[in-house]
């Protein structure tokens, strides 16, 4: 018996991407197929390398295969992933998709999310890129221990300057903090701010980048809707802790992305410093802020929930000497912010999806 | 023996307020003398109701008369207090101290400390008001439980409105948010921001006030500026929490203070969240957020270091509920909070006495 492609192909039709709702062939995902004999090679193309679902998704390619085309088949699948953009989104030259980290509310952890998932998309091989526009408050130069560091930057041939992100644990970077001497405060009012923000994005050399997140600063000010009025935006992850105070806050962040004239997808909510545990008690879960804050706030605006951090005191040391928690491997909150990952790369390539269908 | 007030008075000028550096009588705190054969009777009126001196000044006055003009006196001491005012500080018709809660970076608890100041000294008997001009995330109203009020208006006799401060625990109060819906984001560009701020001051039938305190948005923005500006400060209270990334910005959000053409006295650093403490565990302290971070702030800064707030839940609690922490004797939270109110009132005492004497 010869194995064609047409068995192996019409088998795979079998496997639905669950968030996609649709079969892998029919959403083009598998590539190169070749078969020898009864060695069947393919690859399977994601659309982001980190796909939470991606172990699941090889294994039902090979139950497929070896259900409907040969029991003894022996199937080689590589995973690759071509991580797609809004349809809206051909604006930014080279930028595929990006992601505003937001909160009405002020130290809820924002930039310890934004920093923690660049570092988690970078790790799992996504181009991936961070801009801090917090003009008043960059955290970025600290979280990546970048204090004092100055990019520079080369000219194009049409005599333009570009600056040229900071490279670090494989993101590229920029900052606000970067061009302002760390103990000057920056006294700005909104405009000058916001053009600076501008700059950011117009006027560096990004190359080419999967993801570019935005670590935005508190409130609902000049500097959001500048961002959100001059650039296509895929989506936004919004932080919140579990306090009334803070969710009120939130809320009004979050209302922001839905309102006329923004009008941008809230990817999820993600619930900071959710409880403490002592290492002495390793049972027990203190929900100093309250409990539960950050789910009821997805439940009302029908956003999904993207999981909750507890307050752990390597989180904030991460962040003061400059290494994210996600590098650590070692340490289980590594996970929590992989997973974090992996969930708003999903609900982007969902969104992305459903605007190309429709 | 007859007993003169000049025996009297003599015999007080050898008690000095260690704040102000001279004596009682110099400083014309001591009033309503009045002599009968051996009952002395005076009031000893104070810069400010919550002087954490009161009980130490009123005993040294007793043993000075005791001890200089006769051991078998009958003393009787009544406090009152007449909060002084700083020298520029004028413009503001009625309102004597106009106090910042400030900080670079969001989330430290400047609306809890700003809150639970507010409602120490007026529990301590001054006349306080609380503006809170953030814009973006207004606190006041969920932690004064007053979510929804609005403040009613009065006409002047010269055709001018003023906005009615709504009274809650003895304390007047104006939030941005009292003119907002709670739900609704505010996307305002700075200036209009700041100039709804103004109003608080300017259009607001404040009375008298001993102490106005005014809760900032976090950064170093418009709003800042304008009221730096606009009105005459007596001081700043500086709140942080331990970390690196707080420190780096509430850094910047103190040397704004100092910067030319603003120049307000910095009062002193509050640090926040300083540890924790499970019930369970009531010897323990969980530094979660760093150690010693504001203290060290203070001292680089030259600032009085004016104390450190634990995390606890009832903090928390009472910010939600509407009902703040300090208001609640039996809490031994109230005290770290009534001592924070006398050591800020303390310095602005001394403030305003050096800018009277030079
Ligand atoms: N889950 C956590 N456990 C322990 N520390 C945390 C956690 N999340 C954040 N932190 C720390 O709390 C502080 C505030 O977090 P972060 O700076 O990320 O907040 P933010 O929302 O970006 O603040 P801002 O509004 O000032 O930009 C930081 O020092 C950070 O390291
Ligand atoms: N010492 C503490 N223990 C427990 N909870 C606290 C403590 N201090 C503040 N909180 C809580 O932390 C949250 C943040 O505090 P708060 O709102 O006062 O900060 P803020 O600096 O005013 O924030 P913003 O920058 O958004 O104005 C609130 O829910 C508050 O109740
Ligand atoms: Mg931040
Ligand atoms: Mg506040």
């Amino acid at each position: 018996m010869i194995i064609t492609s047409e068995q192996v192909l019409s088998a795979l039709k079998n496997v639905e991407d669950p968030d996609l709702k649709k079969d892998l062939v029919t959403l083009n995902m598998i590539k190169d197929l070749k078969i020898e004999g009864k060695n069947i090679k393919f690859t399977l193309e994601l659309t982001t390398p980190a796909c939470p679902l991606k172990d699941m998704l090889k294994n039902a390619c090979l139950n497929a295969v070896k259900h409907f085309v040969a029991a003894d088949a022996e199937v080689e699948i590589q995973i690759t992933s071509k991580v797609t953009k809004p349809a809206d989104g051909g604006q930014m030259k080279g930028i595929r998709n990006i992601i505003l980290v937001s909160s009405g509310k002020g130290g809820v952890g924002k930039s310890t999310v934004a920093s923690n998932l660049a570092v988690s998309l970078a790790a799992n091989g996504a181009k991936t890129g961070l801009i801090d526009a917090d003009i008043y408050g960059p955290s970025v130069p600290t979280m990546f221990d970048l204090v004092g560091a100055k990019p520079s930057a080369r000219e194009t041939e049409e005599g333009k300057t570009l600056i040229l992100p900071i490279e670090k644990y494989g993101i590229k970077l920029l900052s606000l903090g970067f061009f302002a001497d760390p103990d000057q405060p920056v006294p700005w009012r909104g405009p000058m701010a916001s053009n600076a923000v501008k700059q950011l994005f117009n006027d560096a050399d990004w190359g080419e980048l999967d993801y570019l997140i935005v670590d935005l600063p508190p409130g609902t000010g000049d500097i959001h809707i500048t961002i959100t009025q001059s650039f296509p935006i895929a989506g936004a992850v919004i932080v919140t802790t579990p306090q009334q105070v803070a969710l009120a806050d939130t809320r009004k962040g979050l209302a922001m992305f839905r309102m006329a004239g923004i009008n941008i997808p809230v990817l999820g909510v993600v619930e900071n410093m959710a409880y403490f545990t002592p290492a002495e008690l390793p049972e027990n879960k203190y929900y100093i802020f309250g409990k539960d804050g950050g789910k009821a706030l997805a439940a009302s605006f029908e956003v999904p929930f993207l999981g909750e951090i507890p307050i752990v005191q390597s989180i904030t040391e991460g962040g003061d000497q400059g290494s994210p928690v996600a590098l650590d491997k070692n340490n289980p909150l590594s996970d929590v912010f992989w997973d974090l990952a992996g969930k708003v790369a999903q609900q982007i390539a969902i969104n992305n999806a459903e605007a190309v269908n429709c």
